[in-house]
């Protein structure tokens, strides 16, 4: 059986950080291919009620992105980044932008560490180009979003299926 | 004859932010060129005591680029980063790493705007990952660095060699 996972998020008032750590049952190196591989990343990544649709993902140092998200509606939600740094197993630095509000991007770096008995800690540490771009993303429910996607990925790495 | 030109550097206090304002005496179209060509970026970018090899420079949303300063003294100074938006003429977002301090990203957004008299305004807002980076980065001489690679480009832009 499986305890629930804690998800702590970090904002501090007038600057333009969020921080966040979350552990797994799983070693560093199957959070990253969870990650890297477009087939399982489409799998997880955000709330449960969308389905998503990777169309273009190079996950190597210099690639880029694409994925496109549906939702029950069919509403339909699109985002697309550069890949600046991918170090397998455990460090991971991109650009992030959600094309239905467009120029305004950021900065993610996600650190992966090994913990005792297979199990890992996340740690991304994500930059906006400004305290209100920072807060909007705050207020638009990244971290609910944020936390499902990682509900997800602990079921889909307990069924073996990443 | 041209008189020259002020760059405005703001660093507020306390935010991983700076920002840059210079004119050129070029319309956004020839700077953005300047910019994005690497053959071009090698003649002006950086202090007059580097010359610049560009080792790759796929200036195209999602593409990515490195190059290498070496100076009077033979040291060697190397820089990599994506294209996170290329859109001509007017918009440019890339991250920037330089490899000697490696782990400390930047993300930089320059806008280019047309002027009367075929002039242009160049805007340049740069995220650091945190406030100590943004401090380390302008106590390494960034602003001066900057500076004179704009002149530098003053100079391509006035022969029409840019």
């Amino acid at each position: 059986m499986t305890a629930t996972q804690t998800t702590r998020v970090t904002a501090e008032p007038g600057l333009p950080f969020v921080d966040v750590v979350r552990e797994f049952n799983a070693p560093a190196a199957r959070v990253y291919r969870a990650h890297t591989d477009p087939e399982l990343f489409a799998q997880w990544i955000g709330p449960r009620r969308y389905s998503t649709t990777v169309e273009r993902y190079d996950a190597r140092s210099g690639g880029s992105y694409r994925f496109v998200q549906t939702g029950d509606d069919g509403a339909r939600y699109a985002f697309h980044g550069s890949f600046h740094e991918m170090t397998e197993p455990n460090r991971m630095v991109q650009t992030f932008e959600f094309e239905g509000d467009p120029g305004h991007v950021s900065l993610d770096t996600a650190e992966l560490e090994d913990l005792p008995d297979g199990r890992c800690r996340l740690t991304v540490h994500s930059t906006f180009q400004s305290v209100q771009d920072r807060d909007a993303m705050l207020a638009a429910g990244m971290t609910d979003g944020m936390n499902e996607g990682y509900e997800r990925l602990d079921g889909l790495l307990a069924s073996g299926g990443a």
